[in-house]
């Protein structure tokens, strides 16, 4: 397996061994500064933030609660899914430990990468906006904005463009078509424009994001320290662990329905989807009563751990059942099932009530 | 000699062999459409606008009084000098016909390829369009802006690079940095900016520039067909010949200050280096009575006859008793120093009175 490919935000290539990554492309082991992380959160207690960079400043501001800066987002190209719950989860997170919080709709890189018009991708932002708002972000303390209505961002893009090299893009991105080095850089305006003078300045500002997203913050921090007149700070980035297709497949992928399921589907889809997933169970009942199920093998515990169960007792408790082989992946998939039609129902309820003020932000 | 080298429009390379240019890049040569062209300037009476490509459409519109835009620039990244003046004929003359005038301040290219800061650039970019409106150009009646401030070009220059790959930059200006790209994307998004809604729509459009911009006008009619949403009519240019340097080097270029003068220069200076110029005269005196000078091979001819021997017959003259041996070069040298410096003073006292016209217009 290469490298390079693994680390592609736009790839569809295989993410498994993260302590290599951690070695190879000099991220930082989460691990070392956990111990000091003021009440973490779900996915930062069980290690799906399990690598940094540079977060050691944002972790300091925390704890001192001094400004720091967060910011997220999403290419309004889909419904959320579960990839991008993963992310939400954080920003809200930050949010509530004292961020200033930037959420960005990337409908350039919509453009660049998928070929959606601008005007096309409006109603998906929308409705993207109504999810992180339904998951808890709070619109009056947040900036969210639209790419395509950021001059700020293109003109930091435009303007950093001056600093990379075609060498430097194609080490970091492979060789790839125009439009996508645009959407690189423009991405790079959009996680510093919280550290402008009309945001206030330079301040420590991380970025939660799946470790495929690693390439745009090497080159954001790289041109951070380049452009000296903004005494930018590096920003930094926490890396989680990507879920593994329901299916059985190495990645959750647009291009393989039955890997993923969004928050805006069918309830009798996701069931099947679920009802088919790949699980850590044995080749028979008998079998499983024995040995017990594999949990760190099981899609259905993936989607427990990183989203359907927040109580670490309940899925400890789920975990030793499953190692002892008192319950079978039969019944798990309807506990799973349940758990999450449930959550999307209450979801979409909440999300209801966002959807005209998500439009109002988005005008 | 490399083709693709002369064709360089940030290079320093020779351009010299103007039909094979035609034959080799597919330019049209002008004299076909020449005898059509009502009041003809000097620059298209005299030959040195020598090619163009699909001005037709913005000679039939010229000709029966129908509406046609013309767009120019200029990189702020210094005075006008002689090259721009040619430029500038051609745009005030255009402007003249009918043509509804955009004339752009290239600051972001001025940033990517030289390293200006926008800011820094400002005020040369106001004294030149003060130059340009003391040539004639009726603000009244054009748009000018600098790139750095017109969104809707940095936005074209954005939807336009998913137009492109970075094969077809490569072939049309060689390995460049990156900048340099994204800068040439910001000049397609100039050239059909005068075509969008906001400006009436599609319409005839011609864009007077040198030779060696050939490769912008090439990469803009490709996207112009490219991107069918906007029915741009590909926009049309008229190209004109290239002066020598002064002192006889092959091109007019910064690196070499000899070879050319600006408008803003110290007249001790000019007269210098006029003075010192390369011109047509033989290796005596005597030997010129005889033979007569060579016009064509004489760069003082040349400032005559680009841009201050206005009157076909006076210049007729010169060249007469330049053949005939009747006038040496030190004589000729003192018409021509005498005629620029007074059409500097002129323009110079015009000049003052548009400063902050332009200040005012760049805000």
């Amino acid at each position: 397996m290469d490298d390079r490919k693994i680390l592609n935000p736009w790839g569809e290539d295989l993410i498994e061994d993260y302590k290599r990554l951690i070695k190879k492309f000099g991220i930082s082991d989460f691990k070392e500064i956990k111990p000091y992380y003021p009440n973490p959160n779900h996915l930062i207690r069980r290690d799906i933030v399990f690598g940094h960079r540079g977060f050691k400043l944002v972790l300091n501001s925390i704890i001192k609660k001094r400004k720091f800066n967060v910011l997220s987002g999403i290419k309004p190209s889909g419904p959320f899914h579960l990839g991008t719950l993963t992310t939400a989860w954080e920003i809200v997170d930050f949010q509530k430990q004292g961020g200033n919080t930037f959420y960005c709709i990337a409908d350039v890189e919509a453009y660049e990468d998928n070929g959606i018009p601008i005007k096309d991708s409006f109603e998906t932002a929308v409705d993207n906006v109504a999810d992180i708002l339904a998951l808890g972000l709070d619109y009056k303390k947040a900036y969210i904005y639209r790419q395509s209505s950021e001059y700020r961002v293109k003109d930091l893009a435009i303007e950093f463009s001056r600093g990379v090299t075609l060498n430097m893009l194609k080490a970091i991105y492979g060789l790839r078509e125009f439009g996508l080095y645009i959407s690189a850089m423009i991405q790079v305006g959009d996680i510093l424009l919280p550290q402008l003078e009309d945001f206030g300045g330079p301040a420590p500002t991380v970025i939660p994001v799946g470790v495929d997203q690693d390439p745009h913050i090497r080159l954001t921090r790289d041109i951070a320290k380049k452009f000296k007149k903004y005494n930018f700070v590096p920003p930094a980035a926490t890396y989680h662990k990507l879920m593994r297709g329901l299916d059985g497949s190495d990645k959750m992928s647009k291009r393989n329905p039955m890997s993923y399921f969004t928050l805006n589907e069918d309830p009798q889809s996701i069931r099947k989807k679920i009802m088919n997933a790949f699980t850590g169970g044995r080749n028979s009942a008998a079998e499983q009563r024995e040995l017990g199920g594999q949990p760190h093998r099981c899609n259905i515990y993936d989607l427990y751990k990183f989203h359907f169960i927040l109580d670490d007792n309940e899925l400890k408790k789920i975990y030793q059942e499953c190692i002892n082989g008192d319950i079978l992946c039969g019944e798990c998939k309807k506990i799973a099932i349940d758990k999450i039609l449930n959550f999307i129902e209450k979801h979409n309820k909440k999300k209801e009530k966002f959807i005209d003020i998500a439009r109002e932000i988005l005008k």
